[in-house]
């Protein structure tokens, strides 16, 4: 499969790194804690091998890390914690989950996004100087 | 390939909805203003058979709607528009591109992100009051 003439813009990048849709739900669990491969296994019902192919492919763009845990009598482990730059991705999933809600009215979200002191957070467009900006009154063009 | 656990919440059905390689860069045309099929076409250098199933898809999904046009002297073509819901996806491919402006910082994006009046603006978490919360002090949970 090709892609876009734009094959070089940070968008095109984002979306060929994290584009996809197990991606999308396994950088989720992450972000909800899940670290071990068992975790997300039983959290996602997706297959070993796919699953073991997203958890590298994300280890190796820098968004998770890999590290080797080991219970008392078992064998060595692996585990994978959110980089920073992973983390960040929670913007994306959650300005996701919010055109869902919007779009799919009588679904309900499964996660909630707070600050550390629990009050609900949205993602919305602000402009320069911090004020949020309806989205119908954001145009986008090429730069 | 099977669903996560969560199927029914509202992030798995934005991700099986748009959660695609090529629907983000048809949508992120469509936000530029390309409507018609060989626009879309020669913009993203897709096949056309890619290209008829992803646009769609996204007419079926109530994110774009088709209509007929007719040039002088030329057979009747389809046109495609972003509906609402359509077009507030913008909030989800401004903030992929923001992050990958932050993950690969040697590759410039394509698209500006502008109010009306020419002001740049950003996709951030912001609380119930509106304001501003940095993405590192933001935690999400199972609701």
């Amino acid at each position: 499969m090709g892609a876009p003439d734009d094959s070089d813009c940070s968008l095109a990048k984002a979306v060929e790194l994290v584009g996809e849709r197990w991606t999308f739900f396994v950088l989720n669990e992450a972000l909800l804690g899940a670290s071990r491969f068992s975790e997300f296994r039983s959290r996602l019902g997706i297959a070993s091998d796919v699953l073991a192919a997203r958890l590298s492919k994300l280890v190796d763009s820098g968004l998770l890390t890999r590290q080797e845990y080991r219970e008392p009598g078992q064998r060595p482990r692996d585990c994978y914690r959110l980089t920073d730059s992973g983390r960040r991705l929670s913007v994306v999933l959650c300005a996701l989950q919010q055109w869902g809600d919007e779009h799919f009215p009588d679904i309900a979200s499964n996660v909630a996004y707070r600050t550390a002191d629990g009050r609900a957070v949205s993602v919305r467009f602000v402009d320069d100087e911090g004020v949020v900006t309806p989205v119908d009154e954001v145009c986008s063009e090429r730069s």
